[in-house]
């Protein structure tokens, strides 16, 4: 019974005929204590990028568990951190890197932007308090970070309590792929930064795809043209790769596709193959540098308990490791391709709005409807009947697989998909 | 190398000789790569109350990483949620309680924060947007957090980014444990309270003892009349036991000192006997109720992406089971009652201002000095190098030993604490 559990993301209309309850994963399956299996389209809230009872990661927890669960950082090291801290600054353009760990992804947007304000008014900035993200940003749901989110019906209570950001409109590119495009995207938002530049302490974006939002996909030029606006006005520019990191987009890091070097980087979800708490913030050392405790102390004061815990950590050393040593790019790069030409017939039929793909995300946008429950929904709930966790974000669609699904996995998530979106389309 | 950490609460100078290396902990040890052994004093950032490697919490870990790393509580639920959300309900003075996870401390301070803005937003008191916390509070460092915390030098700059609390003096009655007392630390509150009832969305406060503060105590008798003043206005109180809870206190929750019956309970830390991110918010069932979505939606549009993590969930739940079954909450009345006499001796010492205790909460409070390295500091140096880990608040040394420690261990552990303050104080 789950009576006690305060369900997050959940209506409570959805809790009265009982909800699965998984006791089991394997590979691309979630099995409930019914015997029954569900295809996991969403890799659990986009975490689980190699599936699940992946033989190394749990090797790697067990082990890891066995010998050392937690000590802090606080004034000491230990070697799961370490590797994990050295695997990430080597994942970046340069490593000259620093990585503050926590274990909520909001955690490290929320160090992200206390290290942004905090750098700017050590380096005598003291009138850049405030914010850019884009609208229909999300970035987790701590107050800061809420701050810097889309503030949607549900939200607006909150105002009170936040330090909103200025909000760019989403780029109009969509999924534009072309890095030398001319960027009409891009119109206006120099100026709109270089009005701001004395009140800004940071800027802030999921790279070329809003995902809460809906899937929004921009193209890589307005964020190349975002980060050169940023390095110039000495503003440091924060990607938030919890959703699109590790993978996701066919790249390591989505801002790869854009050819910039980020000042810093929020990472989580598939750090650890989604099977562990952790979150990262990876800053430049330009910026760590500043916040030095000589002559003058501006040592950060931050920090969580388990920040780098080493079972977590264990975890995502052993995750970056096999992203390498298994290629798992390499399969993405053959799936992603696959899963475009599989959903592409779905964008002719009457009722969908939009089909598309970046990395391994596909993307079925029906029209909207005012039916009550909403097509998307419905199809929702026919998926699960076939044993199918889908969870739309309004009427978007939306798989996103384990990365190391193969092309027999796809073709049956996006055969049963195309079935229920017929039978409920009709 | 821990050249890629960026160290919490660390000083850049203090990076310069090196951070021990832990790579084992085994009871109340930890041990580096070199061999060393150290005492671990604070239970790892107050939250490993267990000690190292509990075979009990190991083997939980490793049968749940066998079987489902994760499994999303949205729409879903899992037996390890599940069970720890029903011993959480049960720990309450009643049930009827609903608990939404997260995995950092701070996320559930965050989560505390929403609910009361929101519950008070949709119960038609819609002018209750500000907090009242007590000066010199911690509760977490995510932006949320900081605004009802401590504002010192460092958190200044933050200020724009905040919604800056109400602050209330801390209770002057220090080791004060009598309930029935008059209460004239509470002089004033109680006004305070109703001048602004109509803007005060929640009052948050660490039960008993600010920890981060410089473990400053306060007696039940404030906190008793604190629920009550708060119950009589409908504004919920929210009890911050992610340091104080799982038996630090003496009691399973230091709440319960004041016999009191909490809105919001956060809880964190010794949950997992430290080993693994997990927090939660513990909520009354008459707050989690206004939260449905018919006829109107009020669901709470928020969540982790670990929220419930099942392999921390399983370590919480044995941890849970081994708090009851070894009597962790006798052998804290036992030993804490020997912390006490232990250090005793030292409140007349040249030097030390003062000694106080709370369960297995000991504190030697040096008098103030200006000298560089403090005499704290020099205090935790010495005590190092005699392999034991002390992490001072200022001019305050503070012993939180796991609560199994054994009346040899505490003997051990305040001997050296003595011989290092001997020597430095001379």
């Amino acid at each position: 019974m789950s009576q006690h559990i305060w369900h997050p993301y959940t209506r409570f209309s959805a809790l009265a005929d009982g909800l699965p309850r998984i006791v089991r994963g394997q590979g691309m399956y979630l099995e409930d204590d019914e015997g029954r299996t569900y295809l996991d389209a969403v890799s659990s809230w986009w975490a689980c990028s190699l599936g699940h009872s992946h033989p190394r990661i749990i090797q790697a927890i067990q082990e890891q568990a066995a010998v050392l669960q937690h000590s802090i950082l606080g004034n000491l090291s230990h070697p799961p951190a370490e590797t994990v801290a050295t695997q990430l600054a080597r994942l970046m353009p340069t490593p000259d890197r620093h990585v503050l760990f926590a274990s909520d992804g909001a955690s490290s947007v929320e160090a992200a932007l206390k290290v942004a304000l905090q750098f700017a008014h050590q380096t005598g900035r003291k009138t850049r308090t405030r914010f850019v993200s884009l609208k229909e940003a999300y970035h987790g749901d701590t107050l800061g970070a809420v701050g810097v989110g889309y503030l949607d019906e549900f939200h607006r209570l909150l105002r009170p309590a936040l330090n909103e950001a200025w909000r760019l409109d989403i780029p109009a590119c969509g999924t534009c792929r072309n890095l030398d495009c001319g960027t009409p995207c891009f119109a206006g938002v120099e100026e709109f930064l270089r009005d701001r530049e004395d009140q800004i302490a940071g800027v802030i974006v999921e790279p070329l795809c809003l995902g809460a939002a809906g899937m929004k996909m921009y193209g890589p030029g307005y964020l190349h043209q975002l980060a050169r606006v940023c390095r110039d006005l000495q503003i440091p520019l924060i990607v938030d790769e919890i959703a699109m990191g590790f993978g996701r987009t066919g790249r390591m890091f989505a801002f790869e596709h854009a050819d910039i070097d980020p000042d810093m980087v929020c990472v989580g979800k598939a750090i650890t193959g989604g099977y562990l708490p952790l979150s990262g913030l990876i800053v430049r050392d330009d910026i760590y540098a500043t916040f030095s405790d000589t002559p003058e102390d501006h040592t950060f004061y931050h920090g969580h308990t388990w920040s780098g815990n080493p079972i977590a950590a264990a975890a995502a050393a052993e995750t970056l490791a096999i992203y390498e040593e298994e290629d798992v790019l390499g399969q993405v790069t053959e799936t992603s391709a696959l899963l475009t030409t599989l959903l592409k017939p779905l964008a002719s039929r009457d009722g969908v709005k939009e089909v598309r793909t970046l990395g391994l995300i596909g993307v079925v946008e029906l029209d909207p409807d005012d039916e009550t429950p909403s097509r998307a929904r419905r199809v929702q709930h026919a998926l699960r009947d076939r044993g199918c966790l889908l969870r739309p974000l309004g009427n978007v669609l939306y798989l996103m697989p384990p990365l190391n699904s193969t092309p027999a996995d796809l073709e049956q998530m996006v055969g049963l998909l195309r079935e229920c979106i017929e039978s409920v389309l009709g």
